[in-house]
């Protein structure tokens, strides 16, 4: 195994984001998913430091669109929550199962460690020009008559895709402040395992005043997690997605891994347009801004090539 | 004001149960559920120690019904989930609404608090006797064809009642043991106000190898209170709910209002059948578990009489 780079920081915790997809691939079947909670925590134990703390950053996109499909088929009995509320939903919800999970492979390892959820609110800026274009797609796909009547009646923005019907749109702004920062950090600085920002955090404004307000946004939850490593001076940043590398040429004849990049190769791939906005583009950015704010190398990976890739074979890593 | 006995034990912290119906009188109005979480922090302002920590917490018995009416609407569709994790996705909700709240409301009032919720698991004993003998009813009213198909195919225990239909019982086990003790304890004892064991927390039961398994179940969330106080030596024990006090003969001509009572008489006036096992019953035993093991007087009183319970004219103080 080759020497991580967690190993010269001491006992400075790692940050981990991992995709609801790639965590969860069959909402529809739970005890598939505790399954995958179980197979995850098993490559985790590859990656938790003997002295540090973890703090994981988890997906929600499958679990959030269930939610939302419950609340359109009760809309009439049962007064919708707005989008916020349903994320905090999915965190509770998504945090038992992992920390239960994380729990009980970690006593199977022999490894006691104090594992717990934090509900994580995170700040967005309302005047974020993402906020005026809302380009994420959430909840199910509607008739055309029934979606044009619920922008109206809701005051959605929606997206027509052809042939499969309307589809309300919601804002992705980028994450600004993590509110229980406090928390989470105090857990990890003591060795513990947090699961916290759960599908990119529960989205919200702060008034001048510093009151907060529920926002109807989704966060991307590899920038969320991007800016706990900073804000923790985290020790390691890990993404762990649906492939096992980010590659260049991806999906062509010409498709060639990328083992190792600096944040300044990343950045010129990226503007030639080599990582899709709405999948590896936010992963190559968030550990670019890691690895230059930290001066550390960040990894992206899979569960199932983690192995590999701490020991030299596989995996993307973006240095400083 | 009196001197209030947590006054005396320096920098331990409260804790503080207070009911879903209570908190979140209409569970088909978010807003309102929000300004009643507002109405809420402004009495905890009353309590909150200047050094100590809080911990609240919260029932979720509407919110939960809500969920389980939801699950009911569209389980042709979407995979059902168990009891344990609907509780679990109350509590990120709940959790969110309070902690957005009360840190609104502590910083309006000059008041800079760290304000977090834990996802709390709370191992119940799989051979309590109350596992065998389910009494809890949760979710809709079925009519009686679909609630014997319902009650046949999910394996649930039912109660007919007569002129509305069938209901689901799950079983109300005793709460054991606090998963996440070590995290709550750590930001209680520095100064922090933690939202956990929402709902009563999420039953879960232990293997003798440590492994913890959901149960569908639910667990009075007064006990769970009294359990963390215990756990934690909390300096106070408070249980808000909606009346101002308890009362001998309560709903009689004869009614009296109980303005303090030790333990001891506290366990004549249950066994003599003065509080109903389904509401006041649990409250008064769980104050007086604590006043007993810990020595210090517990309160039950509501939102709208703490002001005139902390200055010794309404509630119900039980004393060692």
């Amino acid at each position: 195994m080759i020497e991580l780079p967690w190993e010269k920081t001491g006992d400075q915790p790692l940050v981990l984001a991992f995709g609801g997809n790639a965590l969860l691939p069959d909402p529809d079947d739970p005890a598939a998913a505790e399954q995958r909670a179980v197979e995850f925590a098993e490559a985790l134990l590859l990656l938790l430091p003997e002295h540090a703390g973890l703090v994981l950053v988890h997906g929600n996109g499958p679990q959030v669109g269930s939610l939302l499909l419950r609340v359109e088929a009760t809309r009439d009995e049962i007064a919708a929550e707005p989008l916020d509320v349903l994320v905090a939903q999915t965190q509770g919800s998504i945090g038992y199962l992992l920390a239960r999970a994380l729990r009980n492979s970690l006593l199977a390892a022999g490894r006691e460690v104090e594992v717990a959820t934090v509900v994580t609110q995170v700040v967005v800026d309302p005047n974020d020009p993402a906020m005026l274009n809302p380009t994420k797609p959430v909840g199910p796909f509607y008739s055309d008559d029934k979606g044009t009547a619920l922008a109206e009646s809701q005051g959605w923005d929606t997206v027509e895709i052809p042939g499969r019907g309307i589809r309300r749109v919601v804002p992705s702004p980028l994450p600004k402040d993590v509110i229980e920062l406090h928390t989470i950090a105090d857990s990890a600085g003591h060795g513990h395992l947090m699961v916290a920002g759960g599908g990119g955090g529960i989205p919200v404004r702060r008034d001048e005043d510093g009151t907060l307000h529920g926002v109807e946004a989704v966060i991307d939850k590899d920038r969320t997690a991007a800016l706990l490593a900073e804000a923790l001076d985290a020790g390691g940043f890990i993404i762990l997605t649906e492939v096992g590398h980010a590659s260049r040429s991806f999906g062509t004849p010409e498709e060639e891994p990328i083992y190792s990049m600096t944040a300044d190769e990343a950045d010129v791939l990226l503007a030639a347009g080599e990582f899709p906005p709405g999948s590896m583009g936010p992963k190559i950015e968030s550990c670019a801004q890691y690895a230059r704010a930290l001066g550390r190398p960040a990894l992206i990976s899979s569960v199932d090539a983690l192995p590999d890739a701490l020991e030299g074979r596989d995996g993307t890593w973006i240095t400083p």
